[in-house]
């Protein structure tokens, strides 16, 4: 009998298999022009703990037992993320110097670079799925389908920074700060799950337990994300801390205080669990990916 | 017996019809939050010429009777040569403060918002295509690969644009000009060929020649235009004249001078024809398109 794997040891081995195929779908540094894949892999390969990647391969596997390539819709999340982030730190949108503990992308390499770099894992993203093999193209199309309307403008990520970026310094409204949280990041994270699912070929009962859990974690996330916003220091964070209140963001702290707001998350976390059922065993891991999104400090 | 319709009529038909296909694949100025779906409109209805998309519908036609959705995949080059130039024009790259004679989106809605109207409209492109219906997966899957890997870094449109903020106020060198080229212009343009082809369902031999006409014209596009900063006026352009030289880029005019230049683009428009033998009259459009870019004037 084989010891169980502890979540922790799962997650590193998760990890590593993420960068193992992010190296792989992604342009070496020698390729012509340099600076802009030097660009792509500085902020690519930068310590991301790869949440969505690892939710959308342990949501293929609560599924399907073996599904090939389901690495390259992962990292495909990853690179919109990522692309995300540098948009977000240009100095036109959050203006963040810091990033994960370095220099950000813009300020490592020049704007127009970093504007560059974030069109192209955005590019990149959508070109590894498209030539990837191993799955009914019907499936392919559904994961473009998936990470487009949730990287996009409506109730998407785009669409969620806009409303993120129009909230600044006015009273904020709990309308409007569900729909920022929503849209900016939990769309995304509820697509991690969705793509390993369709990916997998999940039938559509699984697939709506599927969106029900990652629309839930996703709320969770993003409420732990500015519950540590207040309360921690810009060394554990890896990025300059108390930013929010300092650009009167559009926060659940801001808004609910700091103790509700986290009995908000463990209730989206619960109800992100209660929407597993259908999958028993098999969903194990997605549970305790769930605990580790409300639990972590940073 | 029907009049022939003359290639402006023709052109002035293909614009409207994609004018229409591009107003309901773009979400409402009405649709929340407002902001961006405005400037992703203010951009995409700014008098473009639609010319990728012209080519894409013509190569469909070259190939099939009727391919049914086919203004879905043409719509889709349109929204990434929009945001091409959003982001192209941004203050950090180019730093143009008029396209087609207006405000570019910057200077009309900000930067950040430009940022991310320019991402929105490359997220939409692909999701659009992913959204379609009317032919095989297999082939909006092969739209997907065509579109990213010509907006890419390698051999694509991003490289493209890298390489020419890297030449700038360099000496320019032959090998270095031809590759910003065609990776900045002509790989878009041979893509809205090749996208049209694989949406038609074309045979390899069909794919092959439409690549050659769409690469060797490509490369007349960038060559005018080039001719055209050095020879109009701002107002003759839309946007503003004499930039090239001003900011040191590598362009055909600056390495061969006017008349070589001009000769260069009418010998890549007959090596065009000559890959269109292959398909007789039905490339008739094709070959007219072909003199058109040729021979514009702005």
């Amino acid at each position: 009998m084989s010891l169980p794997v502890s979540i922790q040891d799962y997650r590193r081995t998760q990890q590593a298999r993420i960068d193992e195929a992010l190296e792989r779908l992604s342009p070496p540094e020698s390729e012509y022009p340099l600076t802009i894949h030097r660009a792509m892999r500085y902020s690519l390969f930068a310590g991301g703990k790869r949440i969505r990647p690892i939710l959308c391969l342990e949501a293929a596997a609560s599924v399907a037992d073996s599904s090939p390539g389901v690495e390259v819709p992962a990292c495909a999340l990853e690179m919109i993320h990522t692309y995300s982030l540098i948009h977000d730190d240009l100095p036109a949108l959050d203006n963040d110097d810091y990033r994960r503990g370095r220099p950000s992308c813009h300020k490592a390499f020049g704007e127009a670079i970093a504007i560059l770099a974030g069109d192209a894992l955005l590019t990149r993203a959508f070109q590894v799925v498209a030539e990837g093999t191993g799955v009914p193209a019907a499936r392919q199309v559904g994961v473009v389908r998936e990470l487009a309307q949730a990287a996009g403008t409506v109730n998407g990520m785009i669409g969620g920074q806009v409303a993120d970026l129009e909230a600044e310094g006015k009273p904020v409204e709990e309308e409007h700060l569900h729909y920022i949280h929503r849209a900016k990041t939990a769309a995304l994270i509820r697509a991690a799950v969705r793509v390993g699912g369709i990916y997998a070929g999940a039938s559509e009962e699984q697939l709506e337990a599927l969106s029900r859990y990652g629309g839930r974690i996703g709320l969770a996330f993003q409420i732990v994300d500015d519950v540590l916003d207040v309360v921690e220091s810009t060394e554990g964070l890896g990025k300059t801390a108390g930013k929010d209140a300092a650009q009167k963001k559009a926060t659940f702290p801001a808004l609910y205080g700091v103790e509700r707001s986290r009995r908000m998350a463990q209730q989206a976390e619960m109800e992100a669990l209660a929407a597993l059922e259908i999958f028993g065993e098999r969903a194990r891991r997605l549970r305790e990916l769930a605990a580790l999104i409300v639990e972590r400090s940073a």
